[in-house]
């Protein structure tokens, strides 16, 4: 078996064997295989494609790769949550704290940055001091001691996955069902969820830019759960704006704050309650009313804030420094209702300003995002504040800021942002 | 402009601008795009393809990256010879020698291996001693001298090619009209041809498996040709079994040399006297019939094989020093007629033994190789000899090297060396 061989069988659209797949996988992760070779191969089977035998092989495969955790010490059901990632995404963020505040384990892994900008774990990191890295002792206790923990995925679930999906980043493929599919739910079944409750975005700042793509991935997703025995619950949300006001990490952060203080964008709050629901009625056995009028009732007395504030000071964070920097205030050229706001070119800006990696070994730079002050569907006047450019002497295009919007005379129609429930 | 962006155009089969072509090719060459996401641009454009414009967008942007060769000091027209590269193909090793042999000028600059065998320059590298680098004025004063010189394509020329060539090699991204066009037409265009004559391999152990694909390529390298002003012919020749008996680097050599003593084997020949004929046709301005009859008798008087070991010796080889490793006999396990035989996987033995390269550092075991006793057509014995393996210890299978070979009690159909001159 060698590499190139692989490669070129892929590259002529045919079927892989599940040992075809683990030489290529196995030997990359031992650095047998290099980077130019793997990224030669994903490209293959981003415009290829995989079978669903070919998928299954590749998740398990990955999750073979490390260690597989118990969480069998937590008491009560263990619910994942996964979002394929959209522009300005920062549920997690308000979720993971708000659901735990309901009496619900939260045991979340999650990864760094894919695609535009950062990931959760990226965005905690701006907060000062906040630990990300953790044993699966530690990890475990706090869950059992706090109720909520979220790590960075460790070297040792599924390892193959975290090199993989750092390559996916920088060589321009991250757009395949059957990768995402499988790097998705590779992490989490290795992490030992008993159920999981999926985002998956679609739209324009999504990786799915069709809704048949992203029912595409969904099922995907449910069929290799099924292979392990896990139920997979997809909700399918809108993603050609972005979610909430702000884009970046340090900002996102913030935006998250003021979401469990009551006073979030509608949008966050509404995906919030709805990927919350189906995780505390499946966690807690009860109907998805009774979840919904828990989750609403602890974001207006505080206690998912006060769930959060206790994460981050058990993770050793401080609440009171978060980076952010300055920003100059963009307003609008004319009058008008705003008909669309450009979800992936908000995030290609935000991604050459630091807040995402170009390739591999690149830091992310904290302070840096655009905070949005209008969504589609207000009416701006002239002059009105469009946007909060938060930057740190970087090279920026007004014009191609401004580019993202799209003004009307006319009031657009509302586009749902919940699209369909996957069960 | 970034890479992944152009990179995911291509992956989403959109047409590129010769601006985003040349970011891409001239950031790799400066060393700010990684191998990486090269190797994944390319396997994009292997899926997806590339337009004729594209095409000669990237072979300019190539011939640009280094200087061109201003080959104006040499008396005469100067016709290049080129091919796609088949297994067992030592053409050039016959060709230069025999074509100078009749007085016309051949300024060589051949390539190092892609694919399965070495290429020209590394096959000449099994001779001791034999220099392959030289100045541009070294190059043209010896081919003023002795009428005749291989080189190895200098740094200077098209060294975007060289860095993307190497890449191919060994991250399955060889077989693609756009990119095998633009390559071998950024070489010869740079290197200063008047003319040229292209052999297209068709067939299992060519990159192009069928004669619509050759033709394609054909075609694309005469349009190139063409906007350049520079007349491009091209033989389609078979494939389907390797060309001569040897199939290594030094036995390749060895080969030639017997040719050029007469006592080559048919195909070869036929092969060499169809391309000679063309090249001496352009660059003496005769007929071809006339052509033919000078490379023959120079073939029987000796006066080929004289240039070759002049060549030689110019280039500080010593021909009596040639790598060959010691060879076992493999028996015929049966009787009867040799139906086919398999050039890829012969392709594919050899280059296990070491006569490829893997990877990109890869160093080549020139004394290695498979040399036939049989063609296509011949009636063998049960335990008559089939092929000799000369090697230096590695692990070989000789199952995997039997299967190279399918026999029958009937004589099979003779397929015709030479598919077709698109002239």
């Amino acid at each position: 078996m060698n590499s190139i061989e692989i490669i070129t069988k892929k590259k002529n659209k045919l079927e892989l064997t599940k040992e075809e797949i683990a030489f290529m996988v196995n030997e990359y992760v031992s650095g047998n295989i290099p980077d130019y070779q793997m990224s030669a191969f994903l490209m293959a089977i981003v415009c290829n494609g995989m079978t669903i035998e070919e998928t299954i092989h590749l998740t398990d495969i990955m999750i073979q790769s490390g260690e597989t955790i118990d969480l069998s010490e937590i008491n009560g059901k263990i619910v994942d949550k996964h979002s394929t990632g959209g522009i300005g995404d920062k549920t997690t963020l308000v979720l993971a704290p708000l659901v735990a505040s309901c009496g619900v384990r939260v045991a979340k892994m999650s990864g760094r940055g894919l695609g535009v900008t950062g990931g959760t774990i990226d965005k905690l990191e701006s907060i000062a001091g906040f630990q990300v890295e953790a044993t699966k002792e530690k990890f475990i206790e706090q869950v059992n001691t706090i109720g909520v923990a979220i790590m960075s995925q460790t070297g040792n679930i599924a390892p193959a996955d975290k090199k993989i999906y750092a390559l996916r980043d920088v060589s321009g493929t991250t757009e395949s069902i059957p990768l995402i599919a499988s790097s998705i739910m590779s992490k989490k079944i290795a992490s030992g969820a008993d159920a999981i409750v999926l985002d998956v975005k679609v739209g324009s700042g999504a990786l799915m830019k069709t809704i048949e793509d992203a029912r595409s991935l969904a099922h995907t997703m449910i069929t290799i759960g099924a292979h392990y025995g896990k139920p997979v619950k997809c909700v399918l949300t809108n993603m050609n704006e972005p979610l909430g006001y702000a884009v970046g990490n340090g900002i996102e952060v913030i935006e998250s704050i003021e979401t469990l203080k009551g006073n979030g964008p509608t949008d966050l709050e509404e995906l919030v309650l709805t990927l919350g629901s189906l995780m505390v009625s499946i966690a807690l056995d009860c109907t998805k009313e009774k979840a919904i009028h828990m989750l609403k009732e602890n974001l207006q007395n505080g206690k998912g804030y006060e769930k959060l504030k206790e994460l981050v000071t058990y993770q050793k964070g401080d609440m009171n420094q978060i980076e952010q920097d300055p920003y100059i205030s963009i307003k609008s050229p004319k009058s008008g209702f705003i008909t669309k706001i450009d979800a992936n070119q908000i995030g290609e800006v935000v991604k050459r300003l630091g807040a995402g990696r170009m390739q591999k070994e690149d830091s992310i730079d904290y302070g840096v995002g655009i905070c949005l002050s209008v969504k589609v569907g207000d009416f701006v006047l002239e002059n009105e504040e469009l946007v909060r450019v938060h930057f740190d002497g970087q090279d920026i295009s007004m014009q191609e800021i401004l580019d993202c919007f799209t003004f009307s005379q006319d009031a657009p129609e509302k586009e749902p942002l919940i699209l369909e429930v996957i069960e």
